[in-house]
């Protein structure tokens, strides 16, 4: 099973051998992570990484998503119920687990970052499987407690120049201001993610903004409302945020007077407000948080489209973000005129635009963001960061967006230990499509190898600020 | 013309030779064909089959669609007017126009599935054309009239293992109880379809939910209407069903208090029920039909979102199924929820997902089938069971949902003749992705290998319990 | 820089020489361009074409969309502002802004139809740069003096052997009128467009009416109005037009009683009428053109689903046509019925259908236009008018529609120079496309080069009336 120095190339001799030039000038550039989920208290505490289950299987629901597609239940994989009632502890059965049942990876991007990141990081170069779980189990174990497998010793290992994390808006980037004052070069910088302040449909949404102004001394109103985020959001800067991030069920906006949104703030805050006007207000929040990115100049991302907890007994049972999510269809080009309307000529902002409908690559983002000074798009999402993902949006995006529409690859994960495997699959695969384009005499490899620096490092330093 | 060993292979000469090692390990295994529709009649009575007109233009809706879309009358096709006015009865004049405009179908599968019937069962390698019309329907008469040629000798020379049907809710199955007491060992077994006693909007619904419950002695009320299904569904089982097939609009479903979906039942037999409310009730069915599948085990299939009828002046003329049937927008996420709700996590049941909306594959029936265990999702499904079809589809839908939560190939056919050739196109194209797979290092050749038996016949005899 | 000889073609050296031996036998056919929008004037008056600023960057709306999308302000790129503002109007400062920005359409059919413009016409090889920028800009300067550029040489040289413009419906056609009395051979024909006599959300629309029923001497009526219609298509066949286009925002049609038709048509006259209203017009015209259709042999093409000026700084400042035009989701099923219902099994009717899309190619309109005898495909339109947007035409429209279901390429452009080069990408896609089909044994070379020459010529030539 080593790892094969052409993988996710294409075979035509012609092509793989210009995808191997191009991938050779690009391999070994720094990652910037721009976009993702791992703890800041990993990089502040540089603890040791436990065991393989709780480091590979119980918090990454790509793999758990598809266990259980298969009949096999949360509990078994150690996966916290919210009753409390007993679940599986023994991690070596949960590996044991995921290792009978490797083979429903075949064919998934989870296959083959899992199968890098075994063999970059423990030189195992097996194939897992019912029969050799337990001695991988050891293997990596073993590894993972020495000091060179701690987070900060793998951020350098990785070659890593930036990472953000996401955070919420109420935090108090304790882990980032340790760190910071640890003295440690590292650069892990947080990102600004109001969508628990600013979605009243989300639990707890009054009390989190009677938390954001108590903690802002400001008033419970509309105007103290955005100035609470506009002084949360100076804190993140402070602390080396460039970005925010928002992920809404849809990517509706508004720009309504400001007189008709301080109602609507009052009527939400109230209790009052219907589904339909909390949509208004996350709408509007958009349109707002636009404004203050041109005020701040923190980059905007938007993540919208995923219907969250789509399997109530699985939302009761374990809570959010299990594997139940699931993409809709997703328009753009009425649903962002609000906001383009009010500031989409503005050069100071930028919002990055992804999806989880990617009909919606060639009909409707290509085409403004290939208009809009402010818009960007994001690389392929979720569902969509996978080798044929990636591909479909370089072929259907580019010839409308171009490549400067763009802003390299986000890894958006929280499995740290899969980042350089996921950077190399979009490197490659960004590769393999600019070798077709070479071939096919669309491009000269100059310039092809000039965009390739740029997808894989360029673009995201610029796009985001880093 | 000669069938090339090669055909539908991708020709980079890696690629290939991959794709025609995998091939070859699954080419001639069993053929289990667990939706279609065959006629019982034809294995009951193991009589002939007719001309080759009447054999393979006058009923396959993809030949006459085609004529019909260049302007060329279903009257001169031989397709029997509902009025009773004359229609072309000459079985050779048919056989020439379809010859003298075979071009047509260039590109197209239906041109690849009659040419690999006519070369392996009538041993033609010319191309069909105006000039050797005559002769070759001269050829295939002949052998039609051999008993080789027969129903349950084809079934055997295909190396058919099983063949379902698709029979209505009101069937008595008398050609299924014919078959049985005949001694044959092919293995013919009923689909459940009660699609006209479950739509209000079918010609008829009414005086079909009154023979229905007539038929099995239950009243016609809610309670008795759902016990007359039961009823019906033991009765398929007992004849060796193993399947329920539902064809609706859409794939919305509905979990009503039982009190309400009484009154609704009571209204809409009373011929009181509004457009909203047949799709209401056909939604509440869909989520009756998965409860007891839960109890007797029938597998589940929602093939939705075909626009029937389209064209209302070939429906008056001509009746249903003249290829006026056009796919429309569906979707699932929000459809497919109520049922889900109520029995998505239930590991008895099998719902099998088809669409005609191909922008599903990656946006929702990719990650629902990943996520829910009873979820499983279907092969490429009438315009996409083609050769791209069938790539897109494993393109799209393999990265989020994997191998396992498919069901194999359907030929979904009631073109006896063309089921072999529709199998081993399936098989061709599933190699040729899997080899594709391989030569990009995204998976072993033994891992291949396995999942080419798998699609080829492992996965629809478990999906299917046949 | 020079252009290869096998550009465009697979790299696979198996199907890389299919497709030469498939394009070298239609590379050189004449083109039919039936559909675009070069200035009726250019001919008649035989003027030379201005500077290269003013040729290629000022009209072309795929250039500026991009520069604009990188922060580039129109005005400096020559574009006049509605107010009288100062714009740039040095050509030669607009030409090297282009230059220093030509790598931003890497990778888009933009960069490939220009790069062959410019050796094709100028014999100019080197890639574009702010250091040649003054240089290309001299030679292209000199060529355009001369009288081989002249737009009628130019048709000449282009090898064309008719091309329609596109023309409001009360226009008087004066230059299509002195062309004819000019004795030149060039076949350069005009296309009834009615938008604006048709649709009541276009800036003067009741004037345009008032205008449309005073030309032809009818009274401002809905006989009147539909009659001035009649007239002005009879006066538009008598200067050699063969069709008729609609750019609609949707798809819908309608086909009211005649009594509600005219009494819609009062109120929108009299400007009553909601915006509910104003797409029911709409609808209801379409119809009416196609029954216009069937009297007088007009091909009919409908290009619906541009969401117009969607930036309205850009629509104050600018104007329409300022590549702030997006896509958005397009319903053929539902929307064509009502029209279809009326005349869609009507064989003296050719409805051109086109899309910006593309999840209809094979959902919606391959499905309809392989079974209504009216209806055509129109070649990728717009934003997929491009090497990857015509494979996915290909790759998704064939199995279900055929070929002869298509008619063939339209340039649609008005950046006359690219015409060539754009017929040129044309046939290079489609014979990369049937190459592999005959390297897949899908089809057989001589049917593939028989496609060929149908969709380079043959299609166009007859779908249109050429």
């Amino acid at each position: 099973m080593a790892l094969h120095p052409d993988r996710l190339f294409p075979s035509d001799p012609a092509t793989r051998a210009v995808a191997r030039r191009l991938y050779h000038t690009i391999a070994t550039l720094p990652i910037i992570s721009p976009h993702g989920h791992t703890e800041p208290r990993w990089y502040s505490e540089n603890a040791p990484f436990p065991d393989p289950a709780t480091l590979f299987v119980k918090p990454d629901h790509y793999i758990f998503r598809m266990l259980y597609s298969q009949g096999i239940s949360l509990e078994s994989l150690g996966i916290s119920r919210r009753d409390g009632q007993d679940v599986e502890t023994d991690s070596r059965k949960i590996w044991r687990i995921f290792a009978r049942h490797f083979h429903l990876f075949r064919g998934t991007p989870t296959r083959l970052w899992f199968e890098q990141s075994l063999e970059d990081l423990f030189g195992i170069t097996e194939r897992l499987n019912e029969d050799n779980a337990d001695r991988l189990y050891d293997v990596i174990a073993d590894h993972l407690g020495q000091d060179a497998f701690r987070p900060r010793a793998l951020y350098e290992r990785f070659n890593l120049e930036a990472i953000a994390t996401t955070d919420s808006a109420l935090s108090d980037l304790e882990n980032h201001a340790a760190l910071r004052a640890s003295g440690w070069q590292g650069r892990v910088v947080p990102t600004y993610r109001p969508d628990f302040t600013v979605d009243p449909a989300r639990e707890g949404f009054a009390a989190n903004v009677a938390q954001l102004t108590a903690m802002t001394g400001e008033a419970m109103t509309w105007q103290g409302y955005l100035s609470a985020h506009r002084q949360r959001r100076a804190f993140f800067i402070s602390m080396g945020a460039t970005a925010t991030d928002h992920g809404h069920p849809t990517a509706q906006t508004a720009d309504l007077p400001q007189t008709d949104a301080a109602v609507l703030f009052t009527r939400i805050i109230a209790g009052q407000g219907s589904a339909a006007e909390a949509e208004l207000f996350r709408a509007q929040m958009l349109t707002e948080m636009a404004r203050m990115s041109i005020e701040d100049g923190l980059v905007m991302q938007l993540h919208p489209g995923s219907f969250r907890n789509h399997n109530p007994l699985v939302f009761r049972d374990f809570g959010p973000d299990m594997g139940a999510d699931i993409p809709s269809s997703t328009d753009y080009v009425r649903a962002l005129k609000p906001l383009l309307d009010a500031v989409g000529n503005d050069p100071h902002l930028t919002l990055i635009l992804f999806t989880l409908d990617e009909t919606s690559y060639g009909r409707e983002l290509a085409p403004l963001a290939g208009h809009y000074p402010c818009l960007r798009l994001g690389p392929p999402w979720w569902f969509f960061d996978s080798p044929e993902g990636m591909k479909r949006f370089r072929e259907i995006a580019t010839e409308t967006a171009g490549f400067a529409n763009t802003v390299g690859f986000n890894d958006d994960t929280r499995a740290y230990l899969s980042i350089p495997a996921r950077h190399d699959m979009a490197r490659r695969v960004d590769c393999a499509f600019l070798a077709g384009l070479v071939v096919q005499h669309r491009l000269n490899e100059d310039e092809a190898q000039a965009i390739a620096q740029d997808l894989a490092y360029n673009l995201a330093k610029k796009a985001y600020k880093l």
